[in-house]
This record gives structure tokens, C-alpha cells and sequence, in this order.
């Protein structure tokens, strides 16, 4: 299979030290091949850092980073930082950049089968010329997508989730709602199950805004003016939708079986029950783009970069999300 | 030890028959000797629906329900209805709501070491009499205690939850919220939890309101405005608290290790995690009484009583946690 991209993330956050552990483990976890771009410096000197004595090599094509992959971890080179884990800086940040640019160019242009990036701090590449709010807008913008038309998904061994509205305050969230807005999340959620997740009709479970989804009308109105309708639109274009449910009874177990996607009305009502049941394998995956992208559900932790605690399992996670779904795409 | 009385709850729902099977555990899972408080005919007839051999026996006196517990289900009984689960009646509603008041005028008398409360509907009382918003406030108000210093909480083998906002509609809970509220409502459960629970210094940790608590005002002023305020008031207070917290990463288990209770802004933000991991056995306990009060926390279930599928974990938890709690008041 043609290659993954990894794009670097921050050199001195968790991200450079969760590529080599991947690639160490890569055997064991039957990963599919990937290729980091960024730095082969850094890259060296994470895996150190962290006890790694692994091979990272430098590689001159994607062919050349397939054929070697099973003996070092192959690098497309873009040039050398100080490796400072934990101390962010400027070149650092442009390294990033750079990387996340290449990594996303070459998924585009089809040299790479999936895109996976590693962790930026937004703030630290702000200052070196990135205009958007996070990478899924960087990303979703190369790819000429609209913003709107680029929705986050987090998935889990446990549950996948969508939140409808994301990094706003609580208190904007039933403003920012409506119908078209859920109907139109959930129908591009949907659609990239059923292309890239091997689902041929996924049910999906809409959950109601207010406690108990209102009780009818009784605590708040969003759940019958803008919910109720947004699944019934789904349901008339032919989804396996239903809701408004009440969200406190939707993640037990038994819940969570009778549904493929819980599409939420607001970040926590979606990551809260996700990083509950599943904190170290959460994948955040971005659907309704040309191509694949996934990053592994967590940030630089700038705080324990470098020192080991990291642990690979979504970074893990999301290099295999990513080799399932262009292996779905490939054989489609 | 004194028994503990419990409420029938409606006898059309699922009460009568998970204290019958709470009683025909009781050897197995070593419960405190409790009195069931209400219709001894419908307890027989909700235990044979759901296949229970059971003797179901009045009693005169709370004696004679403790000496008698190990051979029979003991009750207080108020008098027949007919056993129609599923169909829930005023004369049904009625006698729920005599039972309830029945069995607090005992807790509250010291004649009953606790009080469990089995499931009501409170709509179906509304239409009997009952002007309460739940049973929460009725006991609050027979124990002469202001409903706002009554705190709810939630509780289950993972996790234990304050919502400091409830039945109210999303849009209205930042509104809702002050440092005030806040600070009040973790003072009383925190001082519950060390009377009641056993924990000398019980650990407190507040979420934020926002997403990642805001993000330094970001996303949303009241993480800083009022929940931080809250939490700074606390810890002046003596109290061990921290927060605001992103809600988010609070419930995984490594973080639920690090502290006693998650005091949470709003219903969901506090259900969600605590029926993902806990939902056949979340306890609902009434703090900042002079009497211990629990309830499993479901409802009535009208749609399956009757059938035997409604399983008794939460019941007999609920049961379980009012002699515990029962027990230290005694032991202090």
C-alpha cells in the first residue's frame, strides 16, 4: 500500500517521540507503512530521548520509504531543528508548518494514501504565519473545502461521536444551532461511514440539547424546534436517524450498541462520555474531505515531552483508522 | 440496627417489585434489614409477576420488621390497590405519595435509620395533591431544610457527581450559576461526604462551565468569572478543592483517581459520565439533611413493570449506601 503521511507536529511537544514509538511498535501492531515528514534530526533524538533505539532514515521518494520501512523509519527530510522538547519556539513552530503543508500536499496530489498529523500549539504557529483556527481548517482549506463543509469526528474503540457546535462557549451553543446545521453535520458524518468505515446504512443517534431532550418542551425548546426536524430531514433522505434522545442515557454500553454515531450539540456533551470510556485510543478524524485525514485525540503536552510518559495508543490508533479507511477507498 | 424504610414508589412502576427482589437478595449481597413502607398485596403480586417465591409479611412495629427481616419481606402496610403495572392510577399516585410521607415522618422521627425512595411519577402525583417539583424537595421540606440546601448527588462504584444546576433548560444555566451557588452547593455535599461517607478530607474537583474551562476567557467568561472565584472560596474555606477543570478529560479513570466528588455546572455534564460507567448502579443521594435519603436513580419505567426485565443493581445499591451512611452516623 502506498504510504501514510505523518506530518511532524510541534518538535517540541509529544508528537516527533509518538511517531518513533509507533514505528517501533509498528510490527507488533500490524501498522500499516507511513512516512514522517518533517526532520530526521528531531525524529532521532525523540526516539532517544525516550529509549528508542530505532533507525530513522532519511528517504529520497515514497517508494524508497515503502521498501525500507520494515528497517528504520523513513523521514522526507525538510531540515533540522534544536530538539528542545518542551521549550517551543519559532523555528519549530515553522517546522511544523512546513511539515503539516508537505504531508497534507502530498496526500492530495494522491502520493500518499492518508494524511495523519501530529500535534501543533495553535498559539506557537500563529506566530509564524498560520491563519487558521487548527489544522482541520488548514487541511479542509488545501483541499478547497469550505469550513462548514469539514466536520470532526472522534472515534474510539467505545463510540464515535460529532459534535455539531465545537470550540465555543456553552452559552453561544443554542444560538449557533440549527436543524440545517445538525442535519447537515450528521449527513456528511453519515455519508463518510458509509464510504470510509465500511457501514452500508449507519445509525445514527441524535442527542437532544437539554436535559431528558426537554421533556417535551418543558426544559428548553431547542430539542422539538431544531432537532426533532433535523432528524426528521434525515430520515426522509433516506438515513437510519432518530432523536432528539436525552444524552445521559445514551453512552452505557447497551446504549452505545444500538448506534454507530451519536452526533452531539456541543463539545463536552460529545468528549466527555468519549475521553470517559475511551481517554488513551480517541482518533480524531475529519470527514467530508477528498482525502483522509486523522490525528491521534490529544495536544502537544508540552509538559511531558521528552520524558517518556506519553503513551503511543492514539497516535497508534489513528495510523490505523487511517490505513482501514484508504484501504476502503482503494478497494472501492 | 434500626431498619430502613423505604417508599413503595408508584405501585404501577418498577419499585414494588425491585424491593421485593432487593429483599430476596438480601442474604446474597448482605443488605441491611429494611421495611418496605406501603401495600404488602401489591409487593406480592409485583414479586410473583417477576417470578419471586417470596413471603411478603405486614408488620405491627419496626421491631417486629427487624426480627422478622430474615424470614419475610417486612411492610408497613397503608392499605390495597389493585396491581396493575404499566397503568399507573390515582389511587396508585395516592398511596405512592402516603408512603412517602409515611416512611420520612419515620426516618425524621429516628424511628428508621434511613430513608429509600422507590420511583414515582410526578406528574401522576401532581394529580393527587403532590406540589412538589420531586421527591428531593418534599423530603427537603418535611425535614424543614430550604430546597436550595438540599444537594443532589449521584453516585456509583466509579465516580460520584453534584450537579450545581438540574432540571433546567441549557440556555438558562450560565444565568443560573454564581460563585455563590457554587461554593454553597460543594460546601454541603463536601461536609456530607466527611460525615456521612467516611472521608476526613474529602477531594473536590470542579469542572469548568466551557470547553477546556474556557481556555483563559476564550471560550466563555464564567470559568473564570464565577467558578474559579467558587473554587478560590473553598480552599479558603478549608475545603480540598481545584478547578475549574476541562470537563472533558475529568472522567477517564486515571482522573476520577484524584478526587472524591466532580462537582459539575449542569445536568448532563454531570449524568453523561455517570451513567457511561455506572448505569445500573447509580445511587441518588440527598445531602445537607438531617435524615439520609437515597434512591436508585431511575424512574418509574411504566413500559417494562411487570415484565422482570428491570434489574435491581441501583435499588440495592441505593439500599447498600443508606446503611453505610446509616452506620456512621450511629458509629459518630
Amino acid at each position: 500500500m502506498t504510504p501514510i503521511a505523518i506530518s511532524l507536529g510541534d518538535p517540541a511537544g509529544i508528537g516527533p517521540e509518538l511517531i518513533a514509538a509507533a514505528w517501533a511498535l509498528s510490527g507488533t501492531e500490524a501498522l500499516p507503512p507511513f512516512v514522517a515528514v518533517g526532520s530526521r534530526h528531531v525524529l532521532e533524538q525523540a526516539a532517544r530521548a525516550r529509549g528508542l533505539n530505532i533507525a530513522v532514515r532519511s528517504v529520497g521518494s515514497l517508494e524508497e520509504a515503502r521498501d525500507s520501512f520494515g528497517q528504520a523509519l523513513p523521514v522526507l527530510d525538510l531540515g533540522d531543528v534544536a530538539y528542545a522538547p518542551g521549550a517551543p519556539d519559532d523555528a519549530g513552530a515553522a517546522l511544523a508548518l512546513a511539515a503539516l503543508d508537505a504531508a497534507t500536499q502530498l496526500t492530495i496530489a494522491g502520493e500518499t494514501s492518508a494524511l495523519v498529523t501530529a500535534p501543533i500549539a495553535k498559539s506557537r504557529l500563529a506566530r509564524v504565519g498560520f491563519a487558521h483556527p487548527g489544522q482541520t481548517e488548514f487541511v479542509a482549506q488545501a483541499c478547497d473545502v469550505a469550513a462548514e463543509g469539514a466536520v470532526m469526528m472522534l472515534a474510539g474503540p467505545s463510540l464515535r461521536v460529532v459534535p455539531v457546535t465545537v470550540h465555543v462557549a456553552l452559552s453561544a451553543v443554542p444560538g449557533l444551532l440549527s436543524a440545517e446545521l445538525i442535519g447537515r453535520r450528521s449527513a456528511i458524518a453519515a455519508q463518510a461511514l458509509m464510504r470510509d468505515f465500511g457501514l452500508a446504512d449507519p445509525r445514527i443517534a441524535v442527542a437532544g440539547l437539554n436535559p431528558h431532550a426537554g421533556e417535551d418542551g418543558r426544559m428548553g425548546h431547542e430539542d422539538r424546534a431544531m432537532i426533532a426536524p433535523a432528524v426528521a430531514a434525515l430520515q426522509a433522505a433516506g438515513f437510519d436517524a432518530r432523536g432528539p434522545l436525552p444524552a445521559d442515557t445514551m453512552f452505557h454500553a447497551e446504549a452505545r450498541a444500538t448506534y454507530d454515531l451519536a452526533v452531539c450539540m456541543y463539545h463536552d456533551q460529545a468528549l466527555i462520555p468519549l475521553k470517559a470510556l475511551d481517554f488513551d485510543a480517541g482518533v480524531n478524524v475529519t470527514l467530508g474531505l477528498p482525502i483522509i485525514r486523522t490525528s491521534p485525540d490529544h495536544g502537544t503536552a508540552f509538559a511531558i515531552a521528552g520524558t517518556g510518559e506519553a503513551r503511543p495508543g492514539a497516535m497508534i490508533a489513528a495510523i490505523r483508522m487511517a490505513g482501514e479507511c484508504a484501504a476502503r477507498r482503494a478497494a472501492a
